[in-house]
């Protein structure tokens, strides 16, 4: 399959069957496609939390607009980015770049220095905003996998992101929710949006050439 | 190939060899991936520029933090955002939904006026912030179909806006940038990180998992 076929196979599901779990394979195999996701400086500067236990999953539900979702899907992935870039956390990506790569620590340091120019003396909200769009490539790419494995998802944007953060206890890892995926298996009966086509704006609106 | 493959495939073009152009085959599938990606409430709110043009390249070159790569890529693929988000665009997509599944226009009404009620009273820059953040998956998606197809590439976020958008004449389209893609073939002799390990933060740290 390729990835257009894959995106044209996949919807955005509105109910899931309770009765059906996603393979831990799948599920690793999603979570590996996010850890790839290229990030801004390499940063990848969030976390990825997979809440397979119901209990919490019904906690969540209380924050959820489709708390049937959050309830009856197999798995739910929340994306949380860093509350705020701080020197710690930036030289500890560079650290292990560098360890990785074997290269001397600080070999990045030019680099680093300016990152934390940049960043460190923003608002945390401005940093924030930064971080939180870089959990936006993770997510597609989330989908992307899943499509590929034809497994079912739902990406989400509108959850109450108080309850999310306080379930989870985000907040002791200096990390703030900001989007989730269901990922399940789609119940055809209530699944309303399935058999509808997929649209998608024409080419000729959606792209502008200069050739 | 899977999607993982292709993403350990993949790494951020410091260098592109000048001569070397990439076809407008494998250019309309990486557009056919971005035009694919899922969005907020199905409201692709951006488009996508892309610029093949060298006198184009050129001046665009004036706000890159890497001028020679936006001159030797063959295609530079920008994304721009809708500035803000107004009744009109909002109902364009749902009439359009509508008429593609053969409902009636107004179907969707109660969750277009919802919308409206969400977005329309935030100011510009809030409506800005989520329509960018929208940009991100479908950049994403562009590197994983480039690296599907082996094409090369370099995502950034580094540049300065405002040149990037009066050469585009983005603001008459109301439009703002945000990110953008170099596509082309990575020149060996200078792509200095091509030959480094991809490093990426380890599993165990990157996921919190409730089972």
């Amino acid at each position: 399959m390729s990835l257009i076929k894959d995106l044209n196979w996949r919807h955005a599901v509105k109910a899931f069957d309770p009765t059906k779990k996603v393979s831990q394979e799948n599920i690793d195999k999603i979570i590996e496609a996010t850890r790839l996701a290229p990030t801004s400086s390499g940063l990848q500067p969030f976390k990825v939390i997979v809440v397979k236990n119901q209990e919490i999953k019904d906690k969540l539900a209380a924050g959820a607009l489709n708390p049937d979702c959050m309830r009856e899907c197999s798995h739910v992935i929340i994306f949380a980015a860093w509350n705020r870039y701080t020197a710690e956390r930036i030289d500890s990506v560079y650290d292990f770049t560098s360890d990785e790569r074997g290269l001397p620590r600080g070999r990045f340091e030019s680099y680093t220095d300016k990152l934390k120019s940049i960043y460190l003396p923003e608002p945390a909200e401005t940093n924030f905003a930064h971080t939180a769009r870089q959990t936006y490539i993770a997510l597609g790419l989330a989908m992307a996998q899943a499509a590929e494995l034809k497994v079912d998802t739902c990406p989400v944007e509108g959850f109450d992101k108080k309850v999310v953060d306080d379930v989870l206890e985000l907040k002791k890892y200096g990390l703030k929710s900001v989007s989730l995926v269901y990922v399940g298996v789609s119940d055809p009966q209530r699944d309303w949006i399935a058999p509808m086509k997929k649209v998608r704006v024409a080419k000729k609106i959606f792209v502008i050439e200069f050739n």
